[in-house]
């Protein structure tokens, strides 16, 4: 878990936090303040996506795979305001070189903010 | 330009810089160093997302309209490696409340790294 | 039910049925036979994202409203081969003139062949 | 060009036609008629997926590949009324088995109705 956070210099830059990790599975948090923020006021879409990214590179990089993102679509339903927000990841499928994964993006009270699917090329990781 | 790019605090936090912002039209640019790679050693993809957005949010509040983003789908055709990159909005269509744009995302050398293809909620701005 | 498949033409054509449709919630089934193959013997991605469209046609204007898609994103992650299969649409989130869904494409043991998530545009029906 | 659509049951049950097919490029034409509209009139999105559907299989199958689609995205940004139509897909990028694709839909005049962005993985065929 440290880890994978410790590698990742531009989850540290936004900010971002790992509440869990496991293969097939990750949670990631943020805090937004105001550095997170658009000229609107609301949390930074490219904020909601790369802590949507993070959720997918810490549940499909956990096993014994290495992978990397394909193609993302993100749906943004509601605005986030105010923290603390969550990202969670869950593999829909794993093949031998592509796996999908969905990830919720919700706040505090788990109300949904975004959703985001995306797929991964993963190859195993070398002994 | 420089008014855009003063409210949007979390692309200031990124280091994103305007190299031109018109109605439905806008071009940014970020030069990314070790603060915006994953832990691959690639420019993040939140980065690369992020620097897309940006240009899609200056492209579409130029004119008389404000907007935000319903949904966005990024391909990630070529890994970043180093600086400059660039993205480039470009409207496909406006209608009184949806537009859709498409942004290109490239090398100093004009290579392309990601396609991203988004749609707008936009309304007119109050005089 | 019977009053939304008369309609639609097209999902006629596919030999698309509907299970059950509610405000905000359908599924729909198709029994897919030669005619609805690709090249490689597999359920056509068309035939299947015709299903998903469906589905969320259906349960987009089954209330109050009459809404049209604005994007969609298919991700597909088993081949379908033999029917029936299944489409399910749920509402994730509902605005005024936004609304945003998700669709499960699965097969009669309820594996996931593809996801689907659309926006669609929307306005009340006129009385 | 005859052997590819020969193959595909689904695009001959649609009424799609290839105009041409490369490696790496491909054009495909629909005539609309009554069968292939929704309840609102306008041309099926399951149709015009499946016009661009076929294009982005036309032309990712003509080489020394053969490709089968991981995901999709597609952004309605005109209604389809009265044809023809026309999808043209174009190649952005190829690995050696991930390849991008994106795909203009088209009216007789040269309007978008519709952009398409997939990723498709891929074989060399075995000779």
């Amino acid at each position: 878990m440290h880890t994978f956070m410790d590698r990742d210099a531009f989850g540290r830059l936004v900010g971002i936090e790992a509440v869990f990790i496991e293969p097939g599975r990750a949670r990631m948090r943020l805090d937004p303040d105001d550095r997170h923020r658009n000229g609107l006021g609301m949390v930074h879409g490219g904020a909601l996506f790369t802590l949507a990214d993070l959720a997918l590179a810490a549940a499909s990089n956990a096993g014994d795979h290495s992978a990397v993102a394909i193609n993302a679509g993100m749906t943004f339903v509601k605005p986030g305001r105010k923290g603390p927000l969550f990202a969670e990841a869950r593999e829909l499928s794993a093949g031998r070189t592509i796996a999908a994964y969905a990830v919720d993006v919700t706040d505090e009270g788990g109300a949904l903010l975004a959703t985001f699917t995306a797929t991964v090329y993963r190859r195993e990781k070398k002994a």
